[in-house]
């Protein structure tokens, strides 16, 4: 991908190095992570963040346990701790069991816990970005097409919260169709929603979309529905952190509210996703996806840039007035249109999937 | 109304005074105006809002006009301006020019114009008052209901925005049945929408709710949609600044989301209004009510209060990122369970509405 940089790489002495998600746009701080405990707060305090993101760490983080288990000369239970603790850093996003899964089998009967969970790290980041790249491939002519009866005029694309290449590793999921239409020179302009209470939309899709050269605009979350009353969307493409054998998606909370606006205007609303979101042992999201319970902090306070440049936090309410703060919501397959995943354009149905994957029939 | 205070109130040497509603809940900092100029740009920048206390403030307007022009031995055409100005100082209330066109008939053929301004500004307030109170007698019965109905188990509510007494003078439209309800002993909590971008939820409902000791949690606007699906919300109560023949509502921007939501899971969704916002010249309130668009800042940038004490302003995008801000979005009426009304509630229809107002029909 053209003037690119990744969320997650490697240094040198072969620790690992991330972005601070929660310091973006303002400021682009790198972090270090040194030990399995380092990626497991990077998970848990959100210093990265987006279901593909957490895989990748949480792979990097058994790679860093078995580097100290190495060193300190400590027992396997130092191990079996660390995949404990990575596997209950977020409970939504499937993709983190996924990464610990395959590291786990990685790990099984090798010799070499070092240079296989090293390699098998690696190859889940390679994975990823070849993914998220054909993601972008087959969601591409869904652009193309608007575009054409367009007349070339912009395609009105609004998505929700960051499901881009900041919450993978390269591309994006949302994001690959529309970075690959841009890089075809397809007129392209994202309605960015801003995604409270972590600001998501106007911290990390804009951020990105800006670096990308990408035209957008932000709205707040209320302000969808009314755009497309008005004939003002022409897509709507989101990401997932799980995905049903039946096609229902756990997406930042306020998707199933636009999911519900896209029907009642009759508007495209896709679903771009790594087939690693898929959870096959389940079946109906709303009963049975865990929607992860947050601080409430996170929605009484507001980060953001203060008139003096720094970052600051304000209180936007009364001191005493206490908030819920729910992470993710279920959208119902019946309000979607297609899922677009690494393999193609299905229906957010068991069949749909299963053509797809077989290997899940 | 016990333990209460109002919105818009005169001094002992005949001005008026508001409270300065941009500084809530952080401050209680009251306005005085002087001039009608002063009417008008408290409306314009927002130091008073919501349908009703808009209106009287406009009608408070033109009783300072016609002092000023009094007191200045001004010609005639001075008042003709201060229509205009304050006509034109908010788009989208309809009360606003109920309350003008009150103001304009009772000056009309009258010998005393600084008497009769006077007294029909007090008269307009009196009136929204008694309005109110009245929407809450017939609104709580709703509340009464499902309370039986949960064997006295908290009756969840959710709002949007602040159809509170902020926005009126007393009592408020959406509040009223609420503040009525907890006075006879009915358990009550309010989800409150934090509703983006000026926060109304957070920043006015939130105060009122606390000053009047209701029970509520404060949401993002986000998650509404959630809550419903999982049987957490009761009732939506909202307010309108403008309700068509049809039954149209154009209310706080995202209002229309929680309706989709609400009628999605079969969750009865009222609007609370006084007749004043009732515009029957119009039908369809999709093509016909004009939507406020304003200062992208107010997305760009979020108030609170800072850890210094201080009211702030912060960034919460990239500088180059621009926004776009409609201030409201139409609730088509067949999503709307009833509207609540001074007279009784009827169905969002023009037959519903003609039955209780004949006088329209």
């Amino acid at each position: 991908m053209a003037n690119t940089f990744r969320t997650i790489w490697t240094t040198e002495d072969r620790f690992v190095e991330v972005i601070d998600q929660r310091e973006l746009p303002h400021k682009v701080v790198v972090v270090k992570l040194k030990t399995y405990r380092d990626a497991e707060n990077a998970i848990k305090n959100m210093t990265v963040r987006g279901a593909p993101l957490i895989g990748a760490t949480a792979a990097y983080g058994i790679y860093l346990a078995v580097r100290e288990m190495n060193e300190k000369g400590l027992s396997k239970e130092f191990l079996d701790e660390a995949f404990s603790a990575l596997r209950a850093s977020r409970p939504t996003a499937i993709n983190l069991f996924w990464a610990l899964d395959k590291m786990k089998a990685a790990l099984e009967n090798c010799d070499d816990y070092l240079k296989i969970s090293w390699k098998e790290a690696a190859r889940i980041v390679e994975e990823d970005i070849e993914i998220c790249r054909m993601i972008g491939v087959h969601g591409l002519p869904l652009l193309e097409e608007i575009s054409k009866k367009k007349k070339g005029e912009a395609v009105n694309i609004l998505t929700h919260c960051n499901a881009g290449m900041l919450g993978c590793i390269e591309w994006g999921t949302v994001t690959s169709p529309i970075y690959q239409a841009h890089e075809k020179g397809i007129k392209i302009h994202v309605w960015v929603d801003e995604t409270r209470p972590r600001n998501q939309g106007s911290n990390l899709t804009a951020f990105e979309l800006t670096k990308h050269g990408i035209e957008h605009t932000l709205i707040v979350d209320n302000t969808g529905g009314h755009l497309m009353q008005h004939g003002l969307v022409d897509i709507v493409l989101v990401g997932t952190d799980r995905t049903t054998r039946n096609g229902d998606v756990a997406n930042k909370i306020g998707t199933y509210l636009k999911a519900l606006a896209a029907k009642d205007n009759k508007i495209p609303f896709y679903v771009a996703l790594p087939s690693t979101t898929l959870d096959m042992r389940i079946r109906d999201g709303l009963s049975e996806i865990p929607i992860e319970k947050r601080d409430q902090n996170e929605v009484r306070y507001v980060q953001g840039l203060s008139k003096k440049g720094e970052i600051e936090q304000i209180l936007i309410c009364p001191e005493t007035t206490k908030a819920l703060n729910y992470g993710f919501d279920v959208t119902p397959s019946r309000l979607i249109t297609g899922l677009i995943t690494e393999r193609g354009i299905c229906s957010p149905t068991e069949e749909g999937i299963c053509s797809l994957f077989p290997e899940y029939s």
